[in-house]
């Protein structure tokens, strides 16, 4: 049996003021029509059913990831109390995924990344479950081809070929500088670590049990209250007291020095829609150049505009590359190129005591 | 007996999205507080009494005409059917103050205008009440001594004196290109035309008698119908085939070749407030130097802003000199020197059916 679980726990401000504490970016529709969760879940149609995808958000946008995925179980949206990083992320899912099939296979997937070709993603993911079925001890990860030299990503360093598109992993490279980036997207051995996952339960949790013992002895409570009605009561005592690590840094890494990790290198239109400038990036441009996900625009003399407006009419005039979004309590109007500072913006709105808009 | 007329007929669509057809700009609170319309009968307080002030508005704008202005009598607010300019809106306004009194005195001022200091207006229209009650005569305007060359408004040149800071008009002068207004601005003899008058109506309407009298021929049956039941269905069968023509044009200029005009001088901090460029130059500018009338602003390297937002808050990131102004369903950006385009927007909603939005 193959389970997909989709991370859905991040809390992302970057997105103000579209996002907030209790809509945090997975659920907002950035690029228009579905919300990136319910893309998440809608790119594996046909691939693995919604019955087998588990959720695991976080407790201020619990309501409402249950409300956008309605074609879903219930008991397949878990709420962290609290969020703990990945490594604690995924030794619930795997636990759960195990509960239900002690040799089942499970995908992991963030839920807050745009993936233009859907097909693609599922096509090395199917790959992945055929490598996984001979060599079920493997723990893969998904590689994105470069398409230039991010310094904000991770790289994956690939080493031999065990298959058509798949890889023995050689290292997991930390976020690099600059010319560092541009030596691995030239290389054609170097992938953009995306977060995505696929094993067997069992295979993580040996793994982990291996590298980080003591998130298992402290997960105990939390596996033997699965599917049981005490188990919303194990996770907010349980939960929060737990390590708070990656799963990359926890387990990936020293598995890669195990031998037992391959990649399989996939080009799908991946982002992972970092800031309103990479959804500018995005958004296809309209007849005027301008890029309306959402509202009506009326430009004046105003090009490389980005409008997120909630249906509302935005007029620009005489202003060019700016982002306008607006909701029924705040605008933000910010320079394209100014989106890394948009943090600065709820931290200021935290210090004026605006905790309402946040 | 002193009567005010407020002429609160104008449709404005320079402060879109906060002016819409329904709600001209002198029914918004451009500066806070009142609105423009409120705050032309308020600065009259002591001076002239709420019963005593007549407010001619437009058809679109009637209802929030009289909401805005509880403390008015309903009769004293009349709606033009239709604008006919203000040789029109004079007249009407004459025959109804004559009716009440025939030997009163009419003062005249536009609704959409701000004046910093109204008690310096008052100064000046009780200088011209005391030079009208010694020559009923005389149809007097208050002239605005200029602060800077405007090339967008009409002057009135004074001649002879005939008391403290009155002068007889020697003659109305058209919008002047740019040198000629620096002349005027520097000549100190020279006064910005802001369409405030103060008169007898039985000698406004003496005066329309001899210089436009198909005007008055064509308003006998709204004359006779003031006061009674009838009056509304006359005013709509009658008032739009009226000669659509300026006072200013059809009578103060020959007025004033018959040696009749008089004005006085007065400096108010007068503004037609005819643009948001205009509007951001009143706005007293916050701590760090943004300007904002209505909502919250978050500024992050953003200087020089002007916002209006209904409560809302705007954070604006990286760009500067904008205008921003919000509604519950438009936004507008706009570079703050880029005023005198505002106008295309409502043009290219029009072009688009957009016409709710109007």
């Amino acid at each position: 049996m193959l389970s997909a679980v989709i991370m859905a726990g991040g809390k992302g401000t970057r997105f103000w003021p579209l996002s907030r504490e209790k809509t945090p970016k997975q659920l907002l529709a950035l690029l228009g029509g579905e919300t990136m969760l319910q893309a998440a879940v809608s790119r594996l149609e046909g691939f693995i059913p919604p019955e087998r995808v588990i959720v695991v958000c976080g407790a201020a946008g619990e309501e409402q990831t249950r409300a956008q995925l309605p074609a879903l179980p219930p008991e397949n949206v878990v709420a962290e109390p609290e969020g703990r990083n990945t490594a604690a992320c995924v030794a619930l899912a795997a636990m759960m995924v195990k509960a239900r099939d002690p040799e089942a296979m499970m995908a992991v997937f963030p839920a807050d990344h745009a993936i233009a070709r859907p097909a693609e993603l599922v096509r090395a993911a199917r790959a992945l479950a055929e490598l996984i079925a001979r060599r079920p001890e493997l723990l893969c990860t998904i590689g994105i081809a470069p398409s230039y030299p991010e310094t904000g990503y991770g790289y994956i360093q690939r080493g031999e070929r065990i298959g058509e598109g798949l890889y023995a992993v050689r290292a997991f490279l930390e976020k690099p500088p600059l010319e560092t980036a541009a030596r691995y997207a030239a290389s054609g051995e170097h992938y953009w670590n995306a977060g995505m996952f696929f094993w067997r339960a069992d295979a993580i949790l040996d793994a982990i049990r291996r590298h980080l013992p003591e998130l298992l002895t402290a997960m105990a409570p939390i596996e033997q209250a699965i599917g049981k009605e005490r188990f919303g009561k194990v996770m907010r005592e349980v939960y929060p007291t737990l390590p708070s690590i990656s799963i990359d840094y926890a387990v990936m890494e020293k598995a890669g020095a195990e031998g037992i990790v391959a990649v399989a290198a996939a080009d799908p239109g991946w982002s992972d829609v970092g800031s309103w400038r990479a959804l500018y990036d995005l958004v296809e441009a309209g007849g005027d150049g301008n890029r309306v996900v959402d509202g009506k625009l009326v430009a004046v003399d105003a090009p490389g505009l980005l409008i997120h407006a909630r249906g509302k009419t935005v007029a620009v005039v005489g202003a060019k590359n700016l982002v306008v979004v607006a909701t029924d309590d705040a605008v933000l109007v910010m320079d394209r190129d100014r989106a890394q500072e948009a943090r600065q913006v709820t931290e200021k709105l935290r210090e004026l005591g605006l905790t309402e808009l946040l």
